[in-house]
Parts: structure tokens; C-alpha cells; sequence
């Protein structure tokens, strides 16, 4: 049975993984993330002599997705300025000789999830990471979906509370956008300490579930997934995911009807893959970057 | 050359057309929406003795376009409670004897804008018409995009403007979706006027764009189509169309990059089609519901 390289590439780690065609891990290490120079070569050796067929990385974004670019395969202008259009695509390929498959780290999670996991029997879904940052991977006829460019609807505009003790999002681009009000830096910028303190304060996942359930329902009204799935570090906290969908129901207010809606604990669920739905996704992508 | 039966269903009117397999429209009625009962045999009437192929509708909506569901080509929870439930494709099928293609009229409109229209060199796009409603039609890989149910992204939360003379939105369901703040009826509720007879009050047309380029930012955020395309009743301000590309980049505040966002002027467009995109896509979806 082939194996295939997978790498989950984020802004604090690196998730570097061995797997088959049916998604097993069969080995994995965990990387932290210095510039390219100091991180690579790691992380190459980790692949080699592992007579691979393909390779799939799931990355920090933005990244450049359009085939036809000459930047294909490279990281954007992200804050990590080592990382900054650093051509990862090529990189791998010519250092390791294999095919490449690419996405963002957010839709590998999504593949991972639809291929393996809890929106398997659906075309159309969301993967929705609430962390360090907010990401949104969206599955479209059971594939990635790209338009112009991958999604970004982690930075989508949403309403600020009036209560907020917070004037405004810490995102540096938009006063009020969802990874400005929402993410774990937000959240200890708004209350002064870092979210797994803060377990015990209601007002605070209250304000937060506000704001997920916002981003939710727009999702909701703007892509019609058949499931969204809510991860990432901020939803650890175990009431989230209640609070959430009750904030989704009232938020609506009645106007969206259907199975979904009357059923909200099998349409808004948690991950299913224990976190490894980045690096299975990253297998399915390096099966899909073999010839057919 | 084979003919189609095409009809834009509206809550105000009926646009009842035949067109030929280019999208030529070869003859057009229009009819006020009154009950089923009156409305649907003068609509019959001018179908028939056509010799017509096939039939496409674009309707009003919520609808449901779920085939597997036993009320398939049915309207749903409509505010005009004489069509609330009424089963239109079945209606039709039945009288005419014809298949009948089937979808919402924002997205019959965007079909008839990317098959013959401004739209036809991209494969995902998005028709946003600001009326007497807002409505969002979703075109992906070619094809009007259903998910759970068709998008109804008219309904997304947005940010209130401080400064907004009006204190929550009209909509009956939420206090601050995008329908609620920026459709017809909502100015004539702010300003006590039409908006016809505001063409001179640039606070009018600020504070419009202000809500239609948020809702621009978010579809771009989340499904980053290839071209917009703003039609609709309130779009006829010919002030409007560059106020609301001038807020889009603003707000996104450099965060997207790309063509697109260098060139809004062709990626934020007008209507091609003359208020004919509708019966055209609803041509279309006749064509598409012949047997294979």
C-alpha cells in the first residue's frame, strides 16, 4: 500500500505525518515553527527515506492557490515575515522529487473531516478553527473550494457587542471583524488573561458564543453547508459549543427552517478526528496530487 | 431551433417570456402577482400552443429545491400567504405537459448573466440585487449553488452604522441584516421618502453603501467569487455603484490582494443583460431540465 507525506504547516507548529490511503497516521512529530531556513531541512529529513508517493501540505495562509500564477505554491504576505512568499510547493518537490498537493491549513482540516470523519456523508461543509486565529475551510461537492482566491471568512465584518469591554477588534486590518473580536488573543486582550483561565467566567464565553453564533448564522445564510464543524483551541472550552448553538437559534430568530435548524446538536458538532483532521487532510491532498 | 417556456417569478410581477437556446428573448409579458388562483392560468395561457420544449422558473422564495423532499418545487414560508406552499413546479409540469427547471430568482439571474452575460469568462460568481428585497445569487463551477438549500445571504448580519437616523432594521426576523438596513423599503423607512426622490441626498447614498459594501466585503471573504454583479431597483442610483466600491476598499483595509482588488471597477459590476438576466437564466433552467 502507498504511503504519503503529510504536513500540517502552522504559525507555532509543524505537524509532519506519515499516512496511508485510508488515512491511518502511521507516524507523526511535531515541529516548532522558525523561519524556513531553520525548519525545512527538519522537516525534510523527516520525509526522506521513507519511500513516499506523494507529498500533501495544508498551510498557514494566505497562500497562492491559482495554478496559473508564478507564485503558485507560495506563502502571501503573512505577519511571519521569514515565511513571507516563501515558495513551499517548490521546495518540497524539488528536495524530495515528489508530487506536491497544496491547500490551506483550514481546508486540509475540512477534507480531512469530510473524507474520514464527521461530514463524510455530506457534499457541502465548514470546518470552522477558532484559536490563535479564526479560519474557515469550506468543502464544496466534497472538494475545496477556491473562487479567486481560498476563502477568508475568518476576517468576515460581524456587529460589536455594546457591552464589549473591548472598543474595538485587535485585528490590525478591520475594527470589527470576526479573528479581531473572537480569537484566543482577543480574548485575552479583552479580559486580561489567557482563555483556559477564564473557564469560570460565564460573561465571558457568553460574549464569545455572541460572536461565533454571528459568524455562524452568516456562514449558515451565505453558504448552506449540510454541517459545520467547530474546532480550534477557543472551543476546548466545553460550554462553547451549547452556547453557541443556542446563540445560532436566537440569533436567527425563526427565519431559516429545515431538518438542520430543528436538529442543531447533529449540524453544529465538534471535530471528530482528535486534531488530526489537518494531517489526514494533507494525506487525501497528496493522494489527489498523484497522475491518475 | 427549439423554444422555452421562461418564467421570472416575482413578488410584485410575472415576467413571462419564450427565448431560444442563445438566450434570445422572442417575446415577454409581464403580470401583476396577485393569487395563484388569478395569477397562474393568465401565465398558462400564454405558455400554451407554444410548442415549447421545456419550461424554467425563477422564483421568489424561500423554495425548496431538494428533490428528494415530498414537497420538491414548492414556495415556502412566504410572506404572501396565498403562495406560501403552493406548488408551482407541479402546477406547471402538470398543465404544460413539460419538464420544468427549477430555482430562485437570484439565481436564474446570475445563470443568465454567467451563461450569456458578464459573467460567462468566470466560473464562480455572485448576482446581488438591493430592491425591494436583497437577494444574493451563487454561481459555483458554472452551476447555481445549492447547499443545505439555496444561499439567502440577503439576510447576513452587518455592523449598524452609529450614525444610522434609523434604530434597527425593518426586517421582521432580525434587528440588523443587511435586508433590514439597505432594501427599498428600508430607506423609504429611514428617510421618509422613496428612494427615487433622494437622488440629491448624498447621506442617503453614503450611509446605503456604507451596508452594501460590508455585505460585499463578507461574500468576498467567504466565497471569494470572481465578479460581482450589483442589479436591483436601489442600483439604478447611478451614484451608488462607485460609492460602494470606494467602501469595499476601504473597509477591507488592504487585507485582501490581488487583480481583483486592484481593479474594482471590472470586478464590482452593473447588470449586462437590461433587466433581462432573469427570464434569460429562467431560459436555462429549461434548457437544463430537457432530458439528456
Amino acid at each position: 500500500m502507498p504511503l504519503f507525506g503529510a504536513l500540517e504547516a502552522g504559525g507555532t507548529k509543524m505537524v509532519c505525518a506519515v499516512g496511508d490511503e485510508q488515512g491511518n497516521i502511521l507516524e507523526r512529530i511535531s515541529l516548532p515553527t522558525r523561519t524556513p531556513e531553520e525548519t525545512v531541512p527538519d522537516m525534510l529529513d523527516f520525509y526522506r527515506g521513507k519511500n513516499l508517493a506523494a507529498m500533501g501540505i495544508g498551510c498557514f495562509g494566505p497562500v497562492d492557490l491559482d495554478r496559473s500564477s508564478p507564485t503558485y505554491g507560495s506563502i502571501l504576505a503573512t505577519p511571519k515575515l521569514s515565511w513571507r512568499n516563501y515558495p513551499i510547493v517548490q521546495r518540497f518537490e524539488e528536495a524530495l522529487g515528489l508530487p506536491v498537493g497544496f491547500d490551506t491549513d483550514v481546508n486540509a482540516a475540512a477534507l480531512g473531516e469530510a473524507v474520514w470523519g464527521c461530514t463524510q456523508a455530506v457534499e457541502n461543509s465548514i470546518y470552522i478553527t477558532v484559536g490563535t486565529g479564526v479560519g474557515v475551510g469550506v468543502i464544496i461537492g466534497g472538494k475545496p473550494y477556491h473562487g479567486m482566491s481560498h476563502p477568508e471568512a475568518g476576517h468576515i465584518f460581524i456587529d460589536r457587542h455594546p457591552d464589549d469591554p473591548m472598543e474595538q477588534g485587535i485585528c490590525p486590518y478591520h475594527p470589527n471583524c470576526l479573528e479581531g473580536l473572537a480569537s484566543g488573543p482577543s480574548i485575552e486582550r479583552r479580559w486580561g488573561k489567557k482563555a483556559q483561565e477564564l473557564s469560570d467566567r460565564p460573561e465571558v464565553w457568553a460574549l464569545e458564543a455572541f460572536y461565533v453564533a454571528q459568524a455562524v448564522c452568516n456562514y449558515m445564510l451565505t453558504l448552506a453547508p449540510e454541517r459545520i464543524i467547530l474546532g480550534g483551541g477557543v472551543m476546548h472550552q466545553e460550554q462553547m459549543l451549547p452556547l453557541v448553538r443556542e446563540e445560532v437559534r436566537r440569533q436567527l430568530g425563526g427565519y431559516l427552517q429545515g431538518r438542520a435548524i430543528d436538529d442543531l446538536e447533529s449540524y453544529i458538532v465538534p471535530i471528530s478526528l482528535h486534531d488530526n483532521q489537518g494531517v489526514m487532510g494533507a494525506v487525501k491532498l497528496a493522494m489527489n496530487a498523484l497522475p491518475a
